[in-house]
């Protein structure tokens, strides 16, 4: 009866994919999905596309003509527009096509049709599944790039990388966050499992450890006008304590070197004592380092280098559990839309290889075009071959503008009344710090808004910079702050925006 | 102390990957993991992996001379070759490196250069992180192909396909399968939620459901030898009851259609039935569409189209809700590796649907290339434009060789002593039932297998061939069966194989 009343209901009703009656509704949800917070898609970010499409009409009324989107390191999207390393998309363009090897092999130089011929020996067709773990042809030369990036080929030359680096023991991954996403889920084994975080993090931490029902374990970092943001490994330590005294189990560390949101790049000894951490407590420690390629002081002195936590295990024989991210999606090639990327873990067992495996199998594999993306970072062009000279100048290029951009956005962020912007030896952010008055804070509470957002919300609507709040990193009470990349061009303009912004924003509301 | 002498030990040992202690064990893991199941890439895989690593060794000694791989619907794997589409590929390409379109013009249709001009200026970069939910543009594609496909655009002249299907109901995913497990995730609320699968089903499911740690219902499909597989809504509605019996809270029910394993179509009876449990029960129905286009009936007869289960809610004004998938993986395309895919949601809510959004935000964007074999997918080349009757060819050639294959292989393997295959009129597989002897059911049992794992590892050792062990999909109890896939080349030797080791097999366990 109840069935036949409602079907004679619906007849009256036009088919509708907005009808008013809905089985589902967010609370028959898991309830885990409404702990999610994502802060760098968040509010700002949706308001930022509404006034994309806004702008798109005539009489759009707003105060700007284009929406600068400085949320997100996502450096190839339009209106940053940093341009594509060309051996990578010549590589790809012959993995999609390979008949343009014969049809037009003038467009591509001999050592990428080498290239790209020896990857389809390999690989066969990029429409086809790979080994889900990623095609072993790669992840051995990963293992090749970890062994000479850290040192070890070089110091053993009559070892093989295997030693250093075990490519059984590498993930191919769709960007680090899939892989951090896998690792979370099987890590967190109960609701009282902790995960080490900084604060302030990258959101993806949270917002997994919230869907997967672990217990965020936040260590703050610290930061100073001279040295910048750092890790205290007291800190970490006095963090690991508190949760234990409150019954929490910690399961695993994470550390994102260079940092994201900070810049702040880990200082040998500190990783050093942040592995000891590891070890006495069994904590897996799980090491971001998306960032490794992005040293800005490597521009002006080339032997800067980047220090792994590989790298610190080895020369400490440590047994400690370590997984490392590493991405195609940052550095210089920026290739965020392929979603490339690996895990590679060290001191993991064989059977919990075996899990990780059989979990990652479930999702087939990762997209062909991202691993091969991963085999032109690891593998890129060499001296002597026709792609260097042109590929040293796209590189060179990009992390100039990065080092050059950094530099002049601290500087100028740092004279401004209220804000603090730490130095940003890495990644592709600043994490400037502001000073918010009382009224300021007061007028975010009657609207419903952190401080901060509403900082961001304002400089959106005046400007159309679109930034992130740092509440959607974490930070210490009471202190505010905003990330936004060092990715945009036209710096002198864009600065000149953010000061007249801030400049505004002091005169209502004080500092 | 403790420390300190664990140091001193380890400096004595060398460093290695596989170190013998390890922080980290399968006990110390969420015990969800150790019960996901996934067949379709277990033991059998892995053996036929090691298998294809020997035979390149010159005295391998095995008595096949290459692995066959009918375990899983991968069309362009080597040893399979089917030939990706033309058309996507030059899209592809131009996408990657659009210089091409200056640097070889000559080497594409006028049509294709203006595709990729237009995806260009939609899109941007293709190494940009795009919207979360998948390029907007794309998505106006898929919703106008789906407004086409279920005849509401040709119904409804004065209509917008937006009256059928909402882009922003859309969301493009990396495969179907990041889109099953995104919305298992978030639809299993306690351990308590039930999610009624049929069996045997696509193991992604019960995987799935393992990891999220939800109840699968399983209603089990019927088989007849001159019908085929059938779902019988009767069985449905029994399951449910008897799950809610048990305390188990349904929430969703997972229609396979065309049905993996079993190449079986819906009747569009059983259809609509399967929609009014739906209703009844506030059952989100999931309907794994991804086969639609392989209907081997309609090489035959270009008339036989697909039903999918958003226009039978459509014509029965049905308020249930629904999430569709659809894949690049399967029908013609066969373009696994590039992960692409999307689902469609109807009469969800709004606020479900902002929830979904947030957690596709985490992970970013699905891969670019994913999303733009989609594109091509919905909006292959139209009568009159240059790519048209290639891409007719090519797609024709894929779709007869389907046809003809399913047709051959069933027939013969039907006519084996013992074996029962079924019609397959749609999907990429076949799943014949096995008669297994007291004697091999005890053999097997003595070696710790499933006897139809026994008869699919002993088909593998002698012939080379990998199948899944119909134990991998669930089956009834004491009726076995095994799946293989109709995608291999050269079906006479192929099937002779088969029927080879079968007869063999019969000597030495009889039927």
């Amino acid at each position: 009866m109840r069935l036949a009343a409602r079907l004679l209901r619906n007849l009256s009703r036009p088919f509708s994919t907005t009808t008013i009656m809905h089985q589902l509704t967010p609370a028959s949800l898991n309830p885990a999905v409404l702990n999610v917070e994502y802060a760098v898609r968040g509010e700002l970010a949706i308001k930022a596309e509404d006034y994309r499409n806004k702008l798109k009409e005539e009489d759009h009324g707003l105060p700007f003509d284009r929406i600068i989107s400085s949320n997100i390191g996502n450096p190839q999207q339009k209106g940053l527009d940093q341009p594509p390393i060309t051996f990578v998309r010549q590589i790809a363009a012959l993995m999609e096509y390979p008949a343009l090897s014969t049809l037009a092999p003038s467009a591509f130089p001999p050592d990428v049709l080498a290239r790209a011929s020896e990857l389809q020996h390999e690989i066969g067709s990029i429409g086809a599944y790979s080994h889900s773990q990623g095609v072993p042809f790669i992840r051995q030369n990963v293992a090749k790039f970890i062994a000479e990036r850290d040192g070890f080929t070089q110091a053993n030359p009559n070892k093989s990388y295997t030693d250093f680096s075990d490519p059984n023991a590498i993930f191919l991954t769709a960007g680090a966050s899939s892989g951090v996403s896998l690792l979370l889920s099987m890590l967190i084994a109960s609701q009282n499992d902790g995960i080490l975080i900084p604060i302030p993090q990258y959101p993806l931490y949270t917002a997994t450890i919230a869907q997967f029902q672990g217990k965020p374990i936040p260590y703050y970092l610290s930061s100073s006008t001279q040295a910048g943001w750092s890790t205290s490994v007291k800190d970490v330590r006095e963090a690991l304590q508190k949760a234990k005294d409150e019954g929490i189990n910690p399961k695993a560390l994470v550390v994102i070197n260079p940092g994201n949101p900070t810049g702040s790049v880990l200082d040998r000894a500190t990783m050093e004592d942040l592995v000891r951490v590891c070890e006495e407590h069994s904590l897996v420690l799980l090491a971001d380092e998306v960032y490794q390629d992005n040293l800005h002081l490597r521009v002006k002195d080339p032997s800067v280098s980047f220090t792994s936590f590989k790298k610190v295990l080895h020369d400490l024989s440590s047994p400690a559990s370590l997984i490392s991210f590493h991405s195609t999606s940052k550095g210089v090639l920026g290739e965020c839309g392929r979603r490339g990327g690996y895990f590679e873990c060290t001191n993991i067992s064989p059977e919990v290889l075996a899990l990780i495996y059989k979990m990652v199998s479930v999702g087939l594999c990762p997209p062909l075009q991202g691993q091969i993306a991963v085999d032109t970072l690891v593998r890129p062009p060499q001296k002597g071959e026709e792609s260097y000279s042109l590929w040293k100048e796209e590189t060179d290029t990009i992390h100039k503008a990065l080092a050059e951009r950094t530099g002049v956005m601290s500087e100028r962020l740092n004279k401004l009344e209220g804000v603090t912007c730490y130095p940003s030896p890495g990644a592709l952010y600043l994490f400037p710090e502001i000073t918010l008055s009382d009224k300021a804070v007061q007028t975010a509470k009657t609207k419903g808004k952190a401080p901060d957002a509403m900082y961001a919300l304002e400089l959106l609507d005046e400007t159309g910079i679109c930034v992130v709040p740092g509440s959607g990193f974490g930070q210490k009470q009471g202190v505010w702050h905003y990330r936004l990349t060092c990715l945009c061009p036209g710096v002198e303009e864009y600065v000149g925006k953010l000061e007249k912004f801030h400049k505004g924003w002091v005169e209502r509301y004080g500092v």
